[in-house]
């Protein structure tokens, strides 16, 4: 099916770093570029810097226009894969429905895909990591907020308009606070690297006592401030960030029913913290999923990282650009 | 793509009733029959009263043998689509590991596929009731349990060993009650028929009161007297039900996040209160949901009420018994 001379320029926008590179179908990435996401202005300064580093790759790798069959861009926020509009993006101002496959072909001449970041990072992690060789995989990512894409037969669940996978705005507390995104109790505000910062601190403002705080002065305390306090042996932390943990469990739980996936792979900022996240997850895997679906099921780390996006977004050139 | 002239037997095996009947690709049932479902002793006089009304249904249509493509089972419990075994059928005794497809082609002689009772009757929606034309379809079954059955991009959604679609038992409530599936707060145990009357019992013997039981003397109540109860102004069945429809509206935002589809359809006896359901799921949907997703689903009854399982046999028969 696949043809080996094909190539794709790759792109994985997020609100601080957009990367590039060339993609070929002999899974490599080439002329991997990074840089810090220009967001002054709007997305036309955004997709101005997009298009030198699409022409810059193609330049450093000696790729002759030809042989590339099309650019894919990795994109936050909610997009429609048909149409290739972002409806929008919460960490980039000015970014609402923004036409960024049509403004790509324009300035770019080739055809260009476009997929929300959680998808192209479930994608890639299906096609080159840590799911390799399976059928049904559910990814998240928890970091600034929680993200998630699933993989259904092998094929990228999308939806009527593109905002499938939503798993981090699932309600698992219907009397637990509300979420940004109009849902109450969402995993993504009990549990992101925002919101487990937030709750420690609101914590600390409520009477309770930590260590943590002692050797932070100049800036605010993060998720991974609260991580390294739990496994130092700090008791506030370990509450706050085990509570995260088990709700992520219980979120992990839900997928599992939803989706009874050969595997749950989470990435992210967050899941740095190893076992302290992983440990408790997969505890409330045992206590709470049902016996079939548990059974052939794993949950483990992400593999790609940072270059998750980028790798699913060769996946959906193969798949999409032919 | 479908051959006008094939047939199909139908069986819609539940824990009170067997259904069964002769479909036709021209989308019609013939020779339906119902019956009790025989439950003594086991797997073994249940499958002999299937063999039973499989042939009578065949006699009774005057189906040449030549001309049945094969049988197809709707059947309870979490079911492996591939083996065709039965994992557990909970409101069967006995019924553990049972290989309803072997057994039944042995005695018959046709082909045999089976699929969930809950998986079938989403299908049947899909194919021949309310989601007739569109894609993406989410069915939620709320009755003594409560079931579900998803449709994505045109093909059930099975899972790895065929359990997936569990939706009854997504924890929307981590600090709910535990469900006998193994996991806390599900949408089940907080919005079932048998969680409504039974919460509503409780309500009762902490002291609560009401006018629905003055009635009712010779039996428990159920969650129909509940649902009347509210309709008639009763103020604690409003609230008991109220409390379950929000919970239902969750469940389906949540939905919405995850599979972004066309429509949700809601089936099974404890739609039959009607607005007293769906405007409070309705208005959770208004309020809970992304606008993106939000804009393009509807949420909508059930229309083939206790055909849904035959309907959705007979598109499971056109798609897996060619």
């Amino acid at each position: 099916m696949t043809d080996p001379s094909r190539q794709f320029l790759l792109v994985d926008l997020g609100g601080t770093r957009v990367r590039a590179a060339l993609g070929t179908t002999s899974d490599r990435l080439h002329g991997r570029l990074e840089e810090r996401t220009y967001l002054v202005g709007g997305p036309e300064g955004t997709i101005e810097q997009i298009v030198r580093m699409a022409r810059e790759v193609a330049a450093a790798t000696r790729s002759d226009r030809s042989a590339i069959s099309g650019l894919v861009i990795s994109t936050p926020g909610p997009l429609d894969h048909r149409t290739g509009v972002v409806h929008d993006a919460p960490n980039m101002p000015g970014w609402h429905r923004v036409a960024i496959r049509d403004e790509l072909t324009a300035r770019l001449g080739w055809p260009v895909t476009a997929l929300n970041d959680a998808n192209a990072a479930a994608l890639g992690e299906f096609s080159y990591g840590a799911g390799r060789g399976l059928h049904n995989l559910v990814y998240l990512t928890i970091s600034t907020g929680i993200g998630g894409g699933v993989v259904v037969d092998g094929e990228l669940l999308e939806g009527t308009s593109g905002t499938a996978g939503e798993i981090g705005h699932m309600c698992i507390d219907r009397r637990g606070p509300p979420c940004p995104c109009g849902n109450i109790g969402c995993l993504e505000v009990l549990a992101s690297g925002t919101s487990i910062a937030r709750r420690f601190r609101q914590r600390l403002a409520q009477g309770a006592r930590s260590t943590v705080t002692e050797s932070i002065t100049d800036r605010e305390v993060t998720a991974a401030d609260v991580s390294r306090g739990a496994l130092e042996g700090d008791r506030l932390a370990a509450e706050v960030f085990r509570d995260a943990a088990d709700a992520i469990g219980l979120g992990v739980v839900n997928c599992i029913h939803i989706f009874n996936p050969e595997i749950v792979v989470l990435g992210g900022g967050v899941t740095q913290a190893g076992p302290l996240l992983f440990e408790p997850v997969r505890e409330m895997v045992q206590r709470h999923a049902m016996a079939v679906p548990r059974r052939g099921v794993t949950v483990v780390p992400a593999e790609l990282r940072d270059d998750a996006g980028l790798y699913g977004a060769l996946a959906a050139g193969q798949a999409r650009l032919s």
